[in-house]
């Protein structure tokens, strides 16, 4: 079979041993940052009803949507259905790559793949009320799947970190997750990061102040949220297309600190004498103060920074907004915010929430780049091998031996000559090897790894000598 | 919205808290045994092509594949083109749940959802060539998806638990995933299992020594495999269904040990006298004596057992085959075996493979059972509330205090009031509760969970005294 079959499907990754264990390393961080903070672990099907799936994402949500076929009897009514769907040139929609019938896939199938995990968990709080306690703090890490088209970075299956507080308005909540992220950073190895952080009651009133009409508000939140990508200018062109009048384009863009001559990004105390006589602009200052100062003792406290100009895409948040950053990546490594109308939308009733997410896929690209992923992540504590097939039972023997110690033991079920033994367990970053020869029946020879590199062999060594000398040399590195 | 909508798709399951934290319990012991082993993680994408899944599990596994549509404009030509398959009523089969038209479904989407962790073992192997080791060593915990009809115990969703070595013939492997799953199962808390071991050879010569054809192998070793389903008068029923004579079906039933009178399953020395003659035969029953050999050090010594009634159903079997069975559950909590022809399909060589799955559902259903899970499966250390808002501050250094010295702390972001903080506390099963109370400007109160229930309030702490007393507490529990 040719060799191209054997490639993953695009926009998909093998993670071989290697990538496995270094995606745990930073999940495993992660786990254990939100759990210390209380976050209870929640996990749901990768398959969903397409109709909870539907009308969630936006249109090109719809659309990027994974879709799974009836099974069978379904199937064959489906087609005739499609069929008959697609029969009708009105149904069919002109677009890039062709005439597509979008309308036409819920005939074939019901089911969809889980697309993020914010509506699932809004489902679970809908489907298990009674089971879940009435301020609900879950934690989940799995994968996503998109129908995109595959390029640098963009994956049709990756992996999202969500942790949220289900129904508490409380602006401990806001302190809480960002508190958790920032930890969660921290022992990931990172120093340098932001935690940007803004209100979208806040950015409504810089809009209202500036003169903008309400229904164009959306369109002036997307358009700020593009400043990191298209600069000043760009952000200005984008109001101005989107109907905004010159005068309150430059009055919102000298809000927000990005006149011509201005002096960079308003601090909060300069935004609060701008909108002094705004009351609904004032509380969300407020509300950006007490989080600052229920903040002070998290670990998030060194990294929040207020800023304006943060107003992230998604619709949906009501309050407090963050995302958190680093000088060497464009965009960022995760965010989130308060959003109080979204978790209802299966019980019909309103459900204050607030949370954020960790993008695994972009904090490993980060930590590959800079090298952080610590070294211990070797799979073994020792290779165990035999130099010709009639040692291999005692170097069973041996590895059991090893392994009732609590060692993590490598045994080669093949005989392997020790040279190359010793030189796989090098390249390997392994630290210690052992093997059995011909005509040693009391004994085995132990490979100790050097910290410098390379490593020194003891020959003919006993069992409890190996385990004692292994032990002393595992402490030590 | 209706509250049925709200439920997850028949045959997935939402996992709560608790759910999650059972499950990674048990793969978490799983997990740590298999690398304590040496076997590395691989982790493969949900979504395969069609074509690599296809084939690949019978014609009832190809029905029972997941199946993603296309989208956009292949969509469109797929449904004419399924359209017109369907238009021919050769390709119509009536089946139980009405017309059906299975080769209707690839004109619809070339993607599915892996079935089992097997097929993209071989994927990966042939796709990843020079990246792996020549003897590859690994373990995959994934879920895998099965379009079957939803039951008790049956699910559309669910977890396997893989350990396999690829590209070693020797015995070691035998009691290598032998030991490793026994080791697990042991670690788990189970004392009372039995590895039945048998070798498909063996098998293969008693069916020959009872004189069956070649042609109806497999056929009765099927049959075979139903033993513990149907019984002897089952098994003697099915083999004379399926072409074999009475004379031969006697004494195959006879060689098993199944006879009218016998003396049930004979010992592996019984059986080596029956195949004196049989060269084949006797090359099994050695390789059976060394993996029992090598496998006497191994924590699967004590629970080995040889068991020439054992077939398993799957066809790929070539050498040693082993099931992992508990008195209190009819079928398996895991099996596996040799299988030489299997991993090489997509490379198109011969590569000797030898594994064995752990049955995750199947080992948490027994586990809830028998009570098996662990106490210390508890989310936090201690719980931490204000019982007025204004205490919430205050609430959250402490919690910030705790943390920092490693504790686990759920921080409640709402007031709560004392009483009910420590019912809830009490009925979690947690160790600990904290809370902040009006006019206790120095201080917090600790109740503390006593060993035979209930627990000690102490009032009026600082900080400091909280955490010391705190320690001490967990310590102890």
């Amino acid at each position: 079979m040719a060799k191209a079959t054997a490639q993953p499907v695009k926009g998909t990754r093998d993670f071989l041993p290697l990538d496995v264990r270094r995606r745990n390393h930073v999940t495993g961080v992660i786990r254990e940052v939100f759990e210390a903070h209380g976050f209870e672990p929640l996990e749901t099907p990768a398959i969903e009803r397409l109709d909870t799936l539907m009308g969630k994402y936006g249109d090109e949500g719809d659309q990027l949507l994974f879709k799974i076929l009836r099974r069978g009897q379904p199937l064959v009514e489906g087609v005739r259905e499609a069929s008959a769907f697609i029969a009708d040139e009105s149904n069919l929609v002109e677009g890039r790559s062709g005439t597509t019938a979008p309308g036409a896939e819920p005939l074939l199938g019901d089911l969809g793949l889980r697309y993020d995990l914010t509506v699932p968990l809004a489902r679970v709080v809908a489907g298990h009320q009674g089971k879940l306690p009435a301020v609900f703090k879950r934690y989940q890490i799995q994968p996503v799947w998109r129908a995109d088209t595959p390029g640098k970075g963009r994956f049709r299956e990756f992996y999202q970190c969500d942790m949220d507080v289900v129904g508490a308005d409380s602006l401990v909540v806001e302190a809480e997750v960002t508190g958790a992220a920032a930890e969660a950073m921290r022992r990931l190895g990172f120093t340098d990061f932001a935690i940007r952080l803004n209100h979208r009651a806040l950015l409504r009133a810089l809009i209202e102040a500036a003169g903008i009409d309400a229904s164009l508000e959306t369109s002036a939140i997307v358009a700020i949220d593009k400043l990191d990508k298209v600069g000043r200018d760009g952000v200005a062109r984008e109001l101005e297309a989107r109907g905004v009048s010159p005068g309150s384009r430059d009055k919102l863009l000298l809000l927000l600190g990005q006149d011509d001559d201005g002096d960079g990004t308003p601090t909060l105390q300069q935004i609060k004498q701008n909108l002094a006589e705004h009351p609904a602009g004032r509380a969300a200052i407020d509300e950006l103060e007490q989080v600052m100062t229920l903040a002070v003792d998290t670990p998030a406290a060194a990294h929040l920074r207020f800023d304006v100009t943060l107003a992230r895409g998604l619709g949906y948040y009501t309050g407090c907004i963050f995302e958190v950053q680093v000088a060497d990546l464009a965009g960022s490594l995760g965010g989130g915010g308060r959003y109080d109308g979204l978790i209802g939308m299966f019980s019909g009733r309103d459900v204050p929430a607030c949370g954020i997410t960790l993008g695994l896929e972009r904090i490993l690209v980060v930590m590959a780049e800079r090298g952080m992923y610590p070294d211990s992540l070797v799979p073994v504590d020792v290779v165990v091998a035999a130099a010709s097939g009639e040692q291999l039972g005692g170097a069973m023997r041996l590895a059991g031996a090893l392994r009732r110690e609590g060692l993590r033991v490598d045994l080669r079920p093949r005989a392997r000559k020790p040279g190359k033994l010793r030189q796989q367990a090098d390249s390997d970053g392994l630290p210690a090897a052992v093997w059995l020869e011909r005509d040693q029946p009391a004994g085995a020879n132990l490979w100790l790894r050097k910290p410098e590199g390379g490593g020194d062999t003891i020959r003919d060594l006993e069992a409890d000598a190996i385990l004692q000398r292994l032990k002393t040399h595992l402490e030590k590195s």
